[in-house]
């Protein structure tokens, strides 16, 4: 039998409710039902980050969200620090470039996030510096920023806050309006459980101050005019529908369970899994770890490849593994969406079984008794 | 019983197989199995689009794709001449604005596809004019262009020809590399009979010099991106995998009909329906007509919103209205795609029942009876 387990950090697993709402007969978009669909989607939205501010949805990766995101804001009197602390980060500083938008690189140590302090000394330095761009949960490295001590600053000096929510949003704390983040993106296959191909692009009344203020250099990638679809319930260019059909049965799941207790579920499931790796005498790849993803060292004379093929050959379990400096040197599992204790507890027993036919030394049973004793203290 | 028959120009129908395929457990897209995907993907449009060159997918609409079209040949040296003849026309005029690309616009009047001798005035007289950029179909007017015709005038002349093919690829006959265009884009949802949210751009050899003689403004939108991971059968950013999963088995299906009877079929279809408009007393409303869509004007004095809702409540006949200035002035209706000779022969006997309802003066069974006598003639 080939039961497969995705366990990746995005793509995520898709729950057979949202399958079953993308495979139903096609319709058309600019019909009365799919405007309920679309009014829907954007209303669970507003719930999921936390926003009585516009929630957009982009057909495209979300890196074509962060891009319009980017250029939105990004106008030719504008300068923005951008965090790099990843392969993420990385791209946001790119796109700025390509843009040709003013900005400053800080260079993060990979594996740790940004902080508030940081932010703080480069604003006092160069007052230039009117958007902040960062990474909430850095997928490349598992690490996360403090984006609550952050968004406290750029507020209070009147600076932009553009947070890359790839992985975070709707899996680790991120009350947008509570905190104060300007602009907030996300992807529809990480915690919202849908398949890729969708980005989510959801806008403070502030940003749009900024982003009204100059004419968007791209058509496909121009916030304004999905504003505009947003006043007839509708999308400037042709929607994906089978994918928003795939969102709104998602988006029902998750109110259904309530964000909060989706937050505290993805924390449990990364506290078992850190407590297991170090038990399993692994290390947990991030200093500053997020919980909607857990990237664990392989150590020196472990395949890494070899690992993953055998989790994947014989227990149809599929990781993630490293990106650019980190390949073969760490694998990666996934906390958001459709995964919970038994699949966790699974791989981590399925872990100790390939650990030990590779020869790693540990305590047999040591992984699953740590993560079961964190799942014990803190029960669902 | 509510049985949904989607006549629209897009999204159209897709097939049964096609929603199975994407109804499965999700996977990885950095996988063997997906990379398989994407192989088979990329070879069956390269039969489609009748290429040898690159066949790049983007997860985005069609405007997505035309998007990275033309900021990937419009560079700072550069000057291109747009077709204007509908809706989709302007979007093309309106990005090279965004992008600040030189260009000149020839309006066309609506209803009317460009011709070669347009083509060779503007190029005589103008000699910074290096690309052209035009619709094949246009979806909003359903009026054809000379493809063929100017395409033999672009090469001529060293110039590149930049053809959206969003309701002509896989429906018109365009034979990319025999008739010389060099790139041409079309979207997943029209005659290639998968849900909305990808697009796709045939790259010629000839464009690939223009396109790396510059930087691009883009990076989601960048073409080079999208080559750079056709050498590992693999996407830039991540990929719409249940999407690529239906296109590929719509593929399958067009890759067994056989393009030239696709072709033959979709024409057919289309040479019924406007002989029972004619015979109904309505009139097709462009005068170079496409045969991937045809639009009927609604003579003054009936509703046509209201033929819509009657066709649509009544029967289940989804319909297209007009847009911008032809709005509640024609219905169009699609020939693209998972659609049959039954399924035109019902929607033509649905039309004669309202139009009877609604007081349109014509001899009952006129329009089944001329289209009638075009699919005897021309049987499959």
């Amino acid at each position: 039998m080939d039961k497969l387990r995705l366990m990746t950090p995005g793509p995520t697993m898709v729950p057979p409710q949202v399958l079953a709402a993308m495979a139903g007969p096609m319709h058309h978009h600019r019909t009365a039902g799919h405007r309920r669909v679309f009014r829907e989607v954007t209303d669970h939205l507003g719930y999921v980050f936390g926003t009585s501010g516009d929630c957009l949805v982009i057909t495209g990766s979300g890196t074509a969200a962060m891009e319009a995101a980017i250029v939105g804001v990004g106008g030719p009197d504008n300068k923005a620090l951008v965090f790099d602390g990843g392969k993420f980060g990385q791209r946001w500083a790119r796109t700025c470039a390509a843009y040709g938008i003013a900005h400053v690189v800080h260079r993060l140590e990979w594996g740790t996030g940004a902080r508030a302090a940081m932010v703080e000394e480069y604003l006092r330095a160069d007052p230039a510096i009117d958007t902040v761009i960062l990474t909430h949960s850095e997928t490349s490295t598992a690490a996360v920023a403090d984006l609550e001590g952050i968004a406290a600053v750029t507020r209070a000096r009147g600076c932009l806050l553009v947070v890359d929510g790839i992985t975070s949003v709707g899996a680790l704390p991120l009350p947008m309006d509570r905190w104060g983040a300007d602009i907030v993106v996300t992807g529809s296959q990480k915690a919202l459980m849908t398949p890729p191909g969708l980005g989510i692009v959801a806008v403070s009344p502030r940003a749009w101050e900024r982003i009204d203020s100059f004419s968007s250099r791209s058509m496909y990638l121009c916030l304004k005019a999905y504003r505009r679809g947003l006043a007839t319930d509708d999308s400037p260019y042709t929607p994906a529908i089978t994918l928003m059909m795939g969102l709104r049965a998602a988006l029902e799941m998750i109110r259904a369970e309530g964000i909060e207790r989706i937050w505290a579920r993805t924390a449990r499931l990364a506290r078992a899994t850190r407590a297991a790796v170090q038990a399993l005498n692994l290390a947990v790849f991030a200093r500053d770890p997020a919980d909607s993803l857990t990237a664990v060292v392989v150590p020196e004379g472990l395949d890494e490849p070899v690992l993953r093929r055998r989790l994947r050959e014989r227990f149809g379990l599929v990781v993630a593994g490293g990106q650019d400096q980190l390949k073969g040197r760490v694998f990666r599992v996934n906390h958001m969406g459709y995964v919970d204790e038994v699949d966790t507890l699974g791989l981590i027993g399925a872990l100790e079984l390939v650990l030990a036919e590779m020869g790693h030394a540990f305590r047999r049973g040591a992984g699953l008794a740590a993560a079961a004793e964190i799942l014990a203290q803190s029960g669902s």
